[in-house]
């Protein structure tokens, strides 16, 4: 008896993930996910069709699937990032099979479900609490661990076979002073090590030890970071904004507390912030305090920008365009196309990276310039990843002990820095460490 | 009536500080610092002539006050790292004038001045707490203003004279978080400013943002991640150590805090932590608890590193050697020249950042390499900058408004970042931003 | 008696040079450039007021001249490069002075004013070839010398006066081995030198040693790299396209000499190469073998397209875009708007720098991306720079032993690289080598 | 019937290069390496035993032989770069077989066996000419091929057997413009492609774009680079030095040539120098003018600088050092420990790359802050690489066209470049593109 696991997406970049493992003869599929690297422009994703979507590398090539002599017996989500969910309305309708995610991942799922134009997806969604298992078959069970990870609810998964464990670890960070999430389940994922786990499939995206840090920081450590930046502009009579990542609900919490006891209204401005906050706040993850507010509709926010440009000492705007992306909040404000003016003296924090493509910092550069000439003052990069660093990996590997590792989430050179890593721990790649491009499958014989 | 503010040292690169400030007739100093880039490694300070020093560029070249027409009242040290204190025993006996300094620093000093085996200084030592004046003259008052920097009682020195307010500000960052140092005295900073500041000589090592934070954060922010790494290692049954800056008594006071309550004995190890830690402790500045030791002597320091070699889980081993000096303790360790060997799974954490010179560069190399290989699990880079960022820089031109700033201690393309933040707030190269190179002079005339 | 040089624009960044030197109650304005850093994409110049791109940034703000209480007698311009000719049409209307210029750069002089929408610009055009004079006034003479750049013609100019000689030398390096351009005239140079040069207004772009050359390579070298990058892909049956600077006529020049025996027809493609090269073909300057042709109209570009489509092996394709501008034509091509498609195996040379912002690495990644999707080999930065490096900087000096020097044309922190290479030569900042910002003027008092 | 490439070394980093191919029964060798960057300063690699510079990562872990089942029944070294048979004296003695290679590489090896202390190496030593081939055994026939480096006689072998061509190419570029190596034979290369290439090892050094050229430049780029930086320093009445790879015999050819005509003696100053070069010009590969001298004894090489001191324009010192190495001769002159002193204008030309590691990056560093503190004139870098860029393997896969393919020679993330560049040609990662670490074997079935 046999497991596979197949590599349909996300093996050889950052973005666009889909893994199916088999056992036997049934499938379980993780994630659905976009390369928001090959959207351009003028992409309407809403309307296209999978295969043209396939053809530009947007979303995974899941066609090899025909081939796969199986059933597809369940759908699981790990986290809502796009990349991982982001195509489950192109791909999800093909399968026969149930969506299993945490609520707020489920809720996410939904809401791309609804708008999407083109394909009428009807597959059951269940909702899954991590610590929770779920039979899908006499053979298989699926577990969600909690861990953490720049968004709430994400989760490890695991799948209990005969064959042994299959772990599933895609986008975490070890951190244990998050407000909106609880620490990671060491215990657990420890006592899953003491079973025994045959196959780990694990991100390897922060693996360069000259640019990321070796164990990634806590956010409570941007949390004294933004305390320091924002005590000074929250007090003065000049305007303030934040730009930061929608779907970061912990910065968001931080911001909000930290603004909670000013003088400011705080307002959340944008669709995106809209979903992915009030999305959280509904279902109780997110708890804003009273002078905070969410605005989506553009006329709501464009009233607001309007009374801020006249009493900005009165607002902290958290805005959308981290990236400077032309069509964002902030990168608009900036450009002088809101009723909102930056004036000399005001402050503007970015608690974001600069996801280092050549465009986005492009974008950056252009925004920052325009902020500046108006007089801005920039705080940029007040931020820490939600991937763990090479250490963290180091001390995962110790509690997982899996006979098999396949690196995935990057680029192959940057995949090859997790083999070292893994191999510094003893393992050996082609021996039990395994390198799979998109489309490559990899067999494993359990209990060997 | 003019005053001249005379660039002796430090006015063309990182070091060898040395400033005199002209009033009428009389002559204040700050600072006489070595230049730590210029000294090889056969280099015997303590033995060698001022003016060897002066050629191999160690020690700022003062020969030129022989033409400056004026008395020298006073030695000004306004905090107590090398490139500021360094040359005292080498300078100072040159000058009929006493010297003064917050009592750490002064205590400093003292110890230079007894290891010196060439010149015999017997200048009178003044120690001046900060907050309080004294009078030089009838008409020059010397005061040294709080502020915080990398090391204890660091200061801003404020000259006030009948043409206006001259304020030497080398060396600081606004912390408002650190245990061992009270946060600046922003309130007398801005009350000098309002009185008239007639010329700012400000440090300008930070400028660079794009390898510098926009504003530096607090030592608390190392507090946390420091926190964060040594939670697994502490507990653990596995090596442990290590390296800082001896002289940044805050980051021993965080790590002897977080080590506290663990079951490891804390050993402070070499003869810069005895220089520098013994002397904070013996001035109430420092608090170590009662599990904390600082071993100097080359004897008990070997005697202590037997027993942790056999005992590793009971010690945390706080060692020199942050740059990978090959004569400092941790490298030592790494290459296998002490009693303590490292093994697999231990820690080592560097709280410090890599100086970036090559050499430095290529000692670190050499040292994590060797760690690496014997197995160390390596934490780089837990540090936060003495030095003010940009952003700060321009809050304190907010407070002082000076009429004329001088910017000091880098290359000239460093202090150009400098100019051009001035001149967005308002000032102008030429008019009253100076660049000064060593040897020349800035004339202003007071209240104008 | 006085001569001061007036720092109008270019003093503060790279672009919108104006230079005006004053000789007793007589006034002579080197150059009169565009910044194109500042152009965004939706900026008409043609059509704009003088007021309004100055304030943009766009041209040098010369409303300081109204108060330079002397009278303009000429404008010269020392190349044909847009940074140092582009606001011509906009400014020098308000001069009732001659323009004065090499013949290829006094062509396109006019070609600038025919097109200019907003202005009428008389000013009488003198065309002076190097090596040659011209009496200004009974106190002032102008001399044109030969150097060499990348653009033919290039000069750099002296004033002869009696406070002695000032020379401007912006943009030039030495290039002995130039097919369309002699060697640099080191003979005048070094004889300037010995009669006393005043003051050196001096370029200081290539000062940053880790970037650039010590001394920049001759442009015979890039002809070597070409024929090297050209030799397969001429007769290999695929397209092959090169992307050059149009204005660098030696580039051209080179480019047609490697592919003259080729079976391939040569086409030039784009209003731009249109300019620079149809002027200097009908000038003399640059010689095209039987088998090129320079085409610029849209249609018929459209056509040599559409048959370079079909006949690919018969065509190089020469086109505009080396920095990835959306517009240009080479990025149209990657984009499939145009008539030609780029096929596996196409080969793509681009034969210019990348220049170094972050709106040209993002434009250049974009397009590289898109050319190598459909399968092109792209053999990027066959390219030499255009100006002197830190050693000819060096030997420069050596040549014209000038009193003082103002570096120009890079931000203060270029600057200021080239101060330190001044001081190695023995000058001091403030005493004779003089860091101006736009606005501000220097004074020498000749023959001291 | 297969074939089995073993690694032995090499496959993990650059350095210590050594592969087995086993035919049947039959095993062939190729390169016996050692790892520079694993030789500490106080390593007597002569006098050391295998074991223990096998523990040390110095030579390759040839130890795994023992459990390869077949005969050795050839060593086949394709150039003389230490780092491709700098083991051949610690290893092959183990094996009863012949050691074959190139005329000189043969001379260079027997140098290395010579001046062994610890084994006596008595295998005979066979030369083969390039084009030429050996019969081996029944089965398996060597051919070594014509190609360049930046040494002479370099080589790629094929191994002919009945299951097709085993390729073995490691360290060489295409450059057609060597005075000392005639072109690759590129015939050859296609016709084996014709005949059927069963696996192919290749390097895989240059794949970094980024960093490296697209396709690496000719040697006689090198040679317009040099001339134009010697043209002046040669007629100069000043000191003139150039430090550059001993064993790059091109450039030593190129830079005798340039100084030939001129007024001073070209001096080659060192043991390396000696080795390389003497050999080279009695094999008649280099021809030396009259005016060039190789001296290697310390006393005369002493004195020879001595006279340089005294009329240093009458000399061009060509020196070892090129990296900054602390006991080379142009760091030694650096240091001033030599009878030549450097003086103010002297120039120094390095025609070599920073090998890119922190120690050279320290090294070099400290060199030439002191030959400029000398007043030294400094042209660094005058260099191109050795090693094919990644369009020339393009080239070169479209040439041999080979079934399966090893990359080799560099770092997993480097090797995984190639990876990228064979996909993009229609290979794919695992089923005929193979990633080898040390110690592993890929078995091959010919002619499937």
């Amino acid at each position: 008896m046999t497991v596979e696991v197949i590599a349909i997406g996300g093996y050889e970049g950052v973005g666009g993930n889909m893994t199916a493992v088999k056992v036997e003869d049934e499938v379980i599929i993780f994630d659905m996910g976009i390369d928001l690297g090959n959207i351009s422009e003028d992409t309407d994703i809403d309307r296209m069709h999978s295969l043209d979507l396939i053809e530009k590398g947007i979303i995974p090539d899941d066609t090899l699937m025909r081939e796969v002599d199986g059933k597809v017996i369940g759908i699981v989500f790990t986290h809502g990032h796009l990349d991982h969910i982001g195509a489950v309305a192109k791909l999800a309708h093909r399968y026969n099979a149930p969506i299993i995610a945490t609520p707020y991942t489920a809720a996410l799922i939904e809401r791309i479900i609804k708008s999407e134009r083109k394909f009428k997806v009807e597959n059951p969604i269940h909702s899954l609490k991590t610590g929770n298992k779920i039979k899908l078959s006499d053979k298989i069970t699926l577990e969600l661990i909690r861990v953490t990870h720049s968004i709430p609810q994400a989760t490890i998964a695991a799948l209990h076979t005969h064959e042994g464990i299959i772990v599933y670890a895609k986008d975490f960070k070890f951190d244990d002073y998050q407000k909106t999430s609880p620490p990671p389940d060491y215990d657990r994922l420890k006592s899953l090590g003491k079973q025994g786990v045959l196959a780990l499939i694990v991100e390897a995206i922060n693996m360069d030890v000259d640019k990321s840090k070796a164990s990634t920081y806590s956010e409570r450590v941007v949390k004294l970071i933004l305390e320091g930046l924002m005590k000074r502009p929250l007090v003065e009579k000049k305007g303030m904004l934040i730009t930061t990542i929608s779907s970061n609900i912990e910065r968001i919490q931080t911001i909000a507390d930290i603004a909670k006891d000013s003088n400011r209204e705080i307002l959340f401005l944008g669709r995106s912030m809209e979903r992915y906050c009030g999305l959280a706040e509904s279902l109780g993850i997110l708890d804003l305090p009273s002078n905070a507010k969410i605005l989506r509709r553009p006329k709501e926010i464009n009233e607001a920008l309007n009374k801020a440009d006249d009493r900005r000492e009165k607002y902290l705007l958290v805005a959308t365009g981290h990236q400077g992306e032309p069509d964002a909040l902030l990168p608009r404000i900036a450009n002088g196309k809101t009723p909102f003016s930056i004036r000399p003296g005001d402050t503007v924090i970015i608690s974001a990276p600069i996801i280092p493509n050549p465009i986005n910092k492009a974008n950056r550069h252009i925004m920052e310039k325009k902020l500046r000439k108006s007089g801005a003052r920039i705080y940029p990069d007040a931020h820490v990843s939600g991937h763990a660093g090479r250490e963290d990996h180091r001390d995962f590997l110790k509690m997982l002990k899996p006979q098999h590792i396949i690196p995935a989430h990057s680029y192959l050179s940057m995949l090859s820095l997790y083999v070292e890593l893994a191999e510094e721990e003893g393992y050996r790649l082609g021996r039990n460490v395994h390198l799979l491009r998109n489309g490559q499958a990899q067999v494993f014989n359990g209990y060997e």
